[in-house]
């Protein structure tokens, strides 16, 4: 079995039981768990009330415990059974209720009435539980005593940072948020999977910086714009939000909000070529911190390579969404694919063809020396390499007029280069 | 039943018998009674010989009365039961001739035997007489006493404009012609519908110039042009050839020569939102004044909303497009089409987000304060709004890129405009 | 029956028995025949070792003669049956060799088992002998006499060139190649149609410059470009490869590198509206000389016009490509789509309307006095002339959006220059 695949799925299954929220403790033991697999990780603590754009960092919420007493005493909504049990920044409260005021602040869904929604009322202060619908149905008549222990305080809002130098100052950008209780594909599988890939980057030489962040979604990724926008947009040349890419059914693409940047014909390269059964999405159907990466101020190139999709699974944002549907070959396709890309992006070079004409060759072995009605056919990829390289088509663009990925092109072009026969012209 | 169609069917029905040419009493007596429901219009003659880029006004065409009396002394062709018995721009003449020389001058449809044709000489001077094929069937052997009563003289050409001012001199411009005889598709719905249009237009604010003029058709739009041609290409920034808009078969395209105009752009937002059967025609079926609106050295931004357009149904130029053919509800088709094309560039602003990211809509009222895994599709028109307005896009392309009609889109805007959240960028 | 066709086919016959290469007296005796139908092609002799971009001249070649003695005294694969029995460039070799070593060097085709395969060695020196593989398996256990009475020296490339003035000194370029022993779609067939297109051109007005070269294929084109690229770029507006255009099967067209040059508008607008059957190649099927006009470094507008395309007929570079494959009909037809595709550049204007609006071709006598519901359809052409013609569409473009070809609106553009209505804006 893929061992990189078996290393994410035990990173993911010690980060599952952590109940993380936008800011608080949860999320900075999930931050140092992963500090663990890249010690080149920075944490930041951004205070509560700093202003982010139309938006300001919210106070820190913690919780220790939280459940009901239903009428016949017995402990209901557990939050140490699970923590979607909770809704997310649930204000303190301990009293007793009537059925009827408990059901203003219960959450179930009746379509899925075996599983536990996950629900926040981050920017609104409110207290409430969530159940499964049929264990909401058998609710008494009685009082209820409900029970949470959380803490609303002015704190911090804690993400994860690393800078990967490589020879250009030209970055690519991952982003990848933690701010989920316990689900697995949405989305654990996000941070784990580009903890791996931090790992790779840091371990090779790279063209391009990278500019690898964790942080908590919307809130954070606003967050992190507000303090960097200035040289981001300078910079950063591509980049991939990374989220669900854990299970094993699809390979999913969103693109940018325009659709043609470099990160959109990479990543269309990959998956096209790699996994042809890829479900393609539009920036409509956009849900992730895209939607602050590619808005009309900020305008960076954001696309995302996801397995199956969030809001497109059923056990999407409930308690459904664990361990067993996570699996080491998902994460290990899901980390492959994005790897892929970058690797596209890094080899993506600009060429043009040195001298005019064909090149002779076959005084350098390169060409069969009996001319016969098959001789061209031998060397096709060469052959085309040379006659489409102008200077104007980088190798993406090269490699789909010629009809071949992108990697099957790279030995012949480094042989090409090594005859003086390319030459890159800029990137 | 419809107010509106109805007063429109009205007035066609009174300006139906009137027998119209390109210049004469006609013309100037169908104009006077339009003049009537739009006070603001302002009537201009032109005189005989004035030169008009490659052509000059012809001379003045009235007549009173023709007719024809057969061997048998019986009265046919009689311009008092249908004027367009006559053909247009004959010459007086009163005389007897052979049959042979009558039929050298007599018009008839062999396939369609019992319509009488319309026929025209404006350029040529000749005289003759249109009759149904099956009438001409049976005209015996004998000498014909040939009788018109028509002049031709010195006079002019005349025609009405009507500006309307808005809050800008950028103008659209809209055209009718009223030259034909008694037709009632093709023509009176033209100039009927467009006397609605005028007098909704002089009862609203604009934010456009309106300029509205009903000319003969051809030789009315030429010597137009001629007089005002720098002055429409400076303003006009949109403009709609108003023909055919009273059956109730079809609704109906003609694109402007480049087909990607402003007017092209509104009109096919309307018609594909609102009547999605449309038929859509190429700029090589033109065949009324946007010929000269958007001819190389005009250039204008003109192109046709109708409803079934000239020359696509049977009773076309002839007897049979009769106030039969024309109905109140074919009118207000007609007429909405247009007001709707007209009210989406009213409304089509380029629009810009004022703040980096998205708002955080919450605190203000806009966005669920409980965040589920359907938040964001109740607020979807208005988080697509935000995430595509860069200021590069007008409503009308941010409308078909989010899929929604311009005008649902019309008071999220205006919401979003009065939170300060987005602003208009140009026009 | 066909006279031009029967002339060249009759010049095919004379060329065929004589043993070309890409040097020696085939070549040159090949190139005096063709100077008897062009008498003001000029020769060019390029020595040996001559610097070309990254090639040099090779060592001229010529033969007399050439074959093997069997064990029992036969004489097969004897040259002075089939020049194609030889190697090209095969040194000079007289010696008894064990069938195993004459394996090595003989050349066959299991698939095409009667055909003699044409093979050659340019630039690795080699004897060899190529024949039918049903010969070949019969070949006896024993000592062979291989005798090639060749010899290779320093000597030069030849090439023939012809400039016909023009009233502009913008160029249209043809080149043939001239280097294939005793073959005839591939090649005869192109430089017989090439020789008849140059005394065309030599015979009549051309508005264009004609530069016509006839060289052997890749190491004359290379020579050619070498000594010309500078003129050549600034000059050539249009140019065609001339190959395999002899064989009644197809028509083909094989585009330039970027495939929107002048010579592929101008080869598929006849292509299309003459022999619609045609078959398309992209630019990765390319094999002859466009390999080197369109490289990067040299970028010229080249594209070809075929009948049945090299490497895509079963007889193509073996001893069944003969003078039975190529036909009277199949030259005439080859000659004619190229023919006509340089007299669609000629006549390729670009047109402007100098008067605003239709202009009045009625007082002209270009339009029917008569005005009834089909009048405008008689001058269709005509109009649709005038309304696109706005100073931005070449005659090709225009005759597109009027959906007639270039040909058709010829004699309409024609009047419409005379009366001073169109005028030509630029070439």
């Amino acid at each position: 079995m893929n061992k990189l695949g078996h290393e994410m799925h035990e990173l993911c299954k010690k980060l599952f039981p952590i109940c993380r929220s936008i800011t608080g403790d949860g999320l900075r033991q999930s931050l140092s768990i992963l500090n663990l697999n890249l010690p080149n990780m920075e944490l930041y603590e951004v205070p509560t009330g700093t202003k982010c754009f139309d938006w300001e960092v919210p106070e820190e919420w913690n919780i220790n415990n939280a459940y009901i007493i239903d009428p016949t005493g017995k402990k209901i909504c557990d939050f140490k059974k699970s923590n979607l049990h909770v809704v997310g920044y649930s204000h303190p409260i301990n009293k007793k209720v009537s059925l009827q005021e408990l059901q203003d602040n219960l959450y179930s869904l009746p379509d899925q009435p075996d599983a536990i929604p996950y629900i926040t009322s981050y920017y609104k202060k409110r207290w409430g539980f969530c159940l499964k619908h049929n264990e909401r149905k058998n609710l008494q008549y009685g009082d209820y005593q409900v029970f949470i222990d959380s803490e609303l305080k002015d704190g911090s809002l804690t993400y994860g940072e690393i800078i990967i130098p490589g020879k250009t100052e030209k970055e690519i950008f991952l982003s990848t948020y933690l701010c989920h209780p316990s689900m697995a594909n949405n989305e654990l599988s996000g941070p784990v999977v580009t903890t791996f890939l931090g790992k790779w980057l840091s371990e090779r030489e790279n063209h391009y910086t990278y500019r690898i962040i964790f942080i908590p979604e919307t809130i954070g990724s606003i967050t992190y714009l507000s303090k960097n926008l200035a040289e981001m947009q300078k910079n950063i040349i591509a980049g991939f939000n990374v989220s669900c890419v854990g299970d094993e059914r699809a390979y999913s693409y969103l693109p940018s909000r325009t659709g043609d940047t470099l990160s959109d014909r990479a990543a269309l390269h990959v998956l096209k070529n790699r996994y042809p059964g890829y479900i393609s999405y539009s920036y409509r159907d956009r849900g992730s911190d895209e939607r602050q990466y590619c808005s009309p101020g900020v305008n960076l190139p954001v696309c995302s390579i996801m397995r199956t999709k969030y809001g497109c699974y059923p056990e999407y944002h409930t308690s459904l969404d664990d361990m067993s549907l996570v699996t080491p070959n998902g994460l290990y396709g899901g980390y492959e694919a994005i790897r892929q890309t970058i690797e596209t992006i890094e080899r993506n070079e600009t060429l043009r063809a040195t001298v005019p004409c064909e090149p002779q060759l076959g005084k350098r072995g390169l060409y069969p020396t009996i001319s016969s009605k098959t001789s061209s056919i031998q060397v096709k990829d060469m052959m085309n390499i040379l006659a489409y390289a102008d200077g104007n088509f980088d190798m993406i663009s090269l490699a789909e007029l010629t009809g071949k990925p992108l990697w099957e092109l790279t030995p012949i072009i480094k042989t090409l280069k090594e005859e003086g026969l390319l030459e890159e012209v800029k990137r």
